[in-house]
């Protein structure tokens, strides 16, 4: 079993460029794309996309992920592991904490700087696309069960990135919109249990100023109302029934959602 | 050999979710996209994807559907076996109808609800995503071979949906638009049979009132001339030479067309 | 190992047809999307994606291409082989140009006219969908090892193609826009080694009348600044730091560029 997944925020040609690399060095890999569509150069909305998929990816799977707005500057390339023994998984991508929660998530993680030339792309290493030359190569690699060790030293001053930064403040519950699918419902980095402390399934709230009921989905209030319910990913989110929560609340990707009990 | 295609109307990171659990049930499944772009909750308009896609599908390959504004209701999850003994196809989706004109055109078929706790995913079944909670593992382990009745009871009473509504009445021709592609063209549900009954290639009728020809492709007219064809999916389409007759036409899924003798 | 990928310009259900019928004749195949957005009938723009991405495709892959704005009419369908013996790569699609550019570029090239029906789709040849009825089976068929001599006679007097429209004018450097990304960075025909005669890095040039920096990536500039450099597929691009180049340039794949020496 090889599963390498790919998340970036280009489109275009460039995945097809690195899926080449891949398959020339594995040819049995399984790719499977998580996105294309990252807001460009949106490290957050990237290290969400993989933490909130992780925990449905098979051990052993690799994930490569580019959005890399520090792309031909000294930002250094890393390949990480983590997750218990036996079921880890693995990451490939810049040092700048795209690849940190979703490995944190796993558990245990070991950090490596990839500075090893002789498992990248064998020719020149193009200044603006490490996605084709360094991260395809070395996550093929990886798949085809190359130590870890092989592409660098291990360090640790790697870049951090959390999405911790929610709490509770007397009647607000605070957090940061991290993602907005194609529906429009708005995705909060609250995670369940802070909701469920917070409030009970039937309550209503005011989000943002609006008042909406929290349910368990959408089919609980009116077509077009707005509610807000924990979501597939196992966060808060805003919705509206039939409708585009990002649209009618003005909300996208890295802008404050407070939560107030009525 | 174990195909599994994914017809959706989520986009986003959804899909990856569903073949994360799909290619941990199931390594070697060949995963294939026929779109994750179908206008949200349009049944109608995901049934006639599916339907127009098996006859090119081989045996044995199992087609996930996920068209669900019901998610989180009482509707019930089937999985669906048709097509002449030793040729069937799989189907695993909600019932509201979106897999049944596909299973009927491939013949015989047998319609299953989804009941048995234990195929799907080995976690909380979330309200909102049964599209990885409970159809992509059901059908990663049709895939496997699985025996359809594991999944629980045997039913008759499931939603149904067909294309039929067309017609003919004195000199008009009656269907409905069941897709408009990338470029425009216009696909109604008006059967390649049905139109040669009625015209010849080479006649002009009225399309909502428009003049244009019968031709056998687009060549056939002046660029920017609208046609009428037998388009590739067997169906009447409604097409301008390098333009886009969906917009010219003001047609969208769901819309009567009707054709006029001249 | 047995690589397909796939370039078109069409997008909808119509590439998940390509890929059943693809997967009912080679179910091992590895299947690329190269991509389903080229602009619509850009024949040139289809030829470039080809022609970037084949260097990074392993031996043996089978390209399969469809912007065919002649289908339907008496153009011809080719089959090709390209590349040192050992170390082709194949090419399907239709004769008008491209494939052609992407075949050169591997070495010594054989071309092929398609007219054998026995390894076509087993049912009727559509006059409007020739990548499901012909390219997509006679891709798979080559994939699994049929020589192409099967597909017909051996031609020369296929449709040409070139990006050679390039060229040094005393203080311009002439050429043309081929593609332009999802960044709006506007990619040219001008090779790097043409550049770097011209210009070296760190000077400035003017780019149709707008005084930008050659330089090596994006950061070399400041935000909202304009550039150019050679870019991932090895030529003259056109960029904005973190902007639209596309857009603010006016400028889209066909249109002319001339840098001029300051």
């Amino acid at each position: 079993m090889s599963i390498i997944s790919l998340t970036t925020d280009f489109g275009g040609l460039y995945p097809a460029a690195m899926k080449a690399v891949i398959l020339g060095i594995n040819p049995e890999a399984q790719i499977v794309d998580v996105t294309h569509s990252i807001r460009q150069a949106s490290i957050r909305e990237g290290a969400f996309a993989l933490y909130s998929l992780v925990p449905y990816f098979p051990a052993k799977s690799v994930h490569v992920g580019v959005v890399d707005p520090g792309v031909g500057t000294s930002r250094r390339a890393l390949a990480l592991k983590a997750g218990p023994e036996g079921e880890e998984q693995f990451f490939v991508g810049p040092d700048n904490g795209l690849m940190i929660p979703a490995a944190r998530r796993l558990g245990d993680m070991e950090v490596y700087e990839i500075t090893n030339r002789e498992i990248m792309l064998n020719s020149e290493i193009s200044a603006t696309f490490h996605g084709r030359d360094i991260f395809a190569p070395v996550g093929a690699r990886l798949s085809k069960g190359m130590p870890i060790e092989t592409v660098g030293n291990r360090v640790s001053d790697f870049v951090n990135l959390d999405f911790e930064n929610y709490g509770v403040d007397g009647q607000f519950l605070v957090g940061e919109v991290v993602y907005t699918d194609n529906f429009g419902n708005v995705i909060t980095n609250i995670p369940e249990d802070a909701v469920l402390k917070f409030r009970t399934f039937g309550s209503q709230v005011e989000v943002n100023g609006r008042k909406v009921f929290f349910v368990q989905t959408y089919g609980f209030v009116g077509q077009g109302d707005a509610l807000i319910l924990i979501g597939s990913h196992g966060f808060l989110e805003i919705a509206i029934n039939k409708g585009n929560a990002a649209l009618q609340f003005g909300l996208r990707s890295g802008d404050t959602v407070t939560i107030k009990v009525l």
